[in-house]
């Protein structure tokens, strides 16, 4: 979604009306935090590096306000998810650490990440050897949630277990967490199934993820 | 989505406004018609025949309403989108088909199905045997438009062509439109890319998607 890097200011002003609608529902809700991708470069303003420059400047500016509707909210934090996508802010671990460095003790809420295990190790852009650690310790005091998904790391799936497609070990995550003393980081499934899936199937699905997930983390 | 069958009422009145909206929206782009799938019972109202059959019977009112809302937008059709859901109505060839008899000739712009070929043959709901005969013929009439896309009979996919997962042979769908006299209905090529996948793959496999449904229509 294009958000708060949207091509037209009329979509830019609809992503920063997203942004305080959520922080608004986010309170109502008792939720400590809002978040989620911030937005993606068109084709056409990516290709133009002097417009893609303005856009990532704005989107500071931004992110800036953001955080201080989430104070005024009440909120005690705003979550940003990396995106395995190149027309997307952050989307590599570069481009996270150096938003991170301009953000840090400056916004009057902090700003955490989420870090996706499906979008992290999306092998066609980081490469066949992307590594969770390669995301977890150089972002390691910026890490505010971790989204846990199944996939094939060459989508991002959001599939659950079983599923005869999905290779992600739980484990893995697991081990990243604690090389990185990240035990302690909230970590939630966030699983996808297609709308058609009988309910029951979701149902069990979900179920046998979630005893899955357990019993890697508690082994 | 729940749409005109939301459980909550507001839920429904955002729904009847979303028709509205499309409609001229529709009328905005020169387009002649406005459509899409109606709407999902909740899990609970479904499991309720009393409930159910009161939405039922609240979804035909705003279904001649959104024609009302179609006809004074200047549109001269309304389109519905079966879909392979059992909580979602019409779901099946036969309550297509009642429902197209309560409608047809009665509504203030004409109704017509939109026949997804993923949809249909969605073999999890329909069972193994199901073929695109067995609803282009009852519900000839009714046809307004074919949304094209490959899948497996076990998902509702919009894959392109090539895909090693997709199995749909568009030569089926050629010869049943011949065998039922649609040739002349539209048919849409209907496409989901994931949003990670990078932007030349997602063009080329539509240009690859395009040159393959066009040989299987003109061999």
């Amino acid at each position: 979604y294009n958000g708060l890097l949207h091509p037209d200011p009329m979509g830019r002003a609809v992503a920063r009306e997203w942004w305080k609608r959520a922080a608004a529902t986010a309170t109502e809700l008792g939720a400590p935090a809002v978040g989620g991708p911030l937005g993606a470069f068109s084709v056409a303003d990516a290709a133009e590096p002097a417009i893609a420059e303005r856009r990532s400047s704005e989107l500071i500016d931004d992110l800036f306000a953001a955080c201080e509707v989430a104070a005024a909210a009440g909120l005690q934090g705003l979550l940003v998810e990396p995106t395995p996508l190149p027309r997307e802010i952050p989307h590599s671990v570069e481009q996270s650490r150096r938003l991170m460095d301009t953000l840090r003790g400056q916004t009057a809420v902090p700003v955490a990440y989420v870090l996706d295990v499906g979008h992290a190790l999306y092998r066609p852009l980081y490469g066949p050897k992307v590594d969770l650690v390669d995301w977890l310790a150089p972002l390691r005091d910026d890490i505010g949630v971790i989204h846990l998904q199944n996939h094939d790391f060459m989508s991002d799936a959001h599939w659950g277990w079983p599923d005869t497609r999905g290779t992600f070990q739980v484990e893995a995550l697991a081990k990243a967490m604690r090389a990185t003393s990240l035990d302690e980081v909230p970590v939630m499934l966030e699983l996808f199934y297609p709308f058609e899936l009988a309910d029951d199937a979701v149902l069990t699905n979900i179920t046998s993820s979630v005893q899955h997930c357990r019993a890697a983390f508690n082994p």
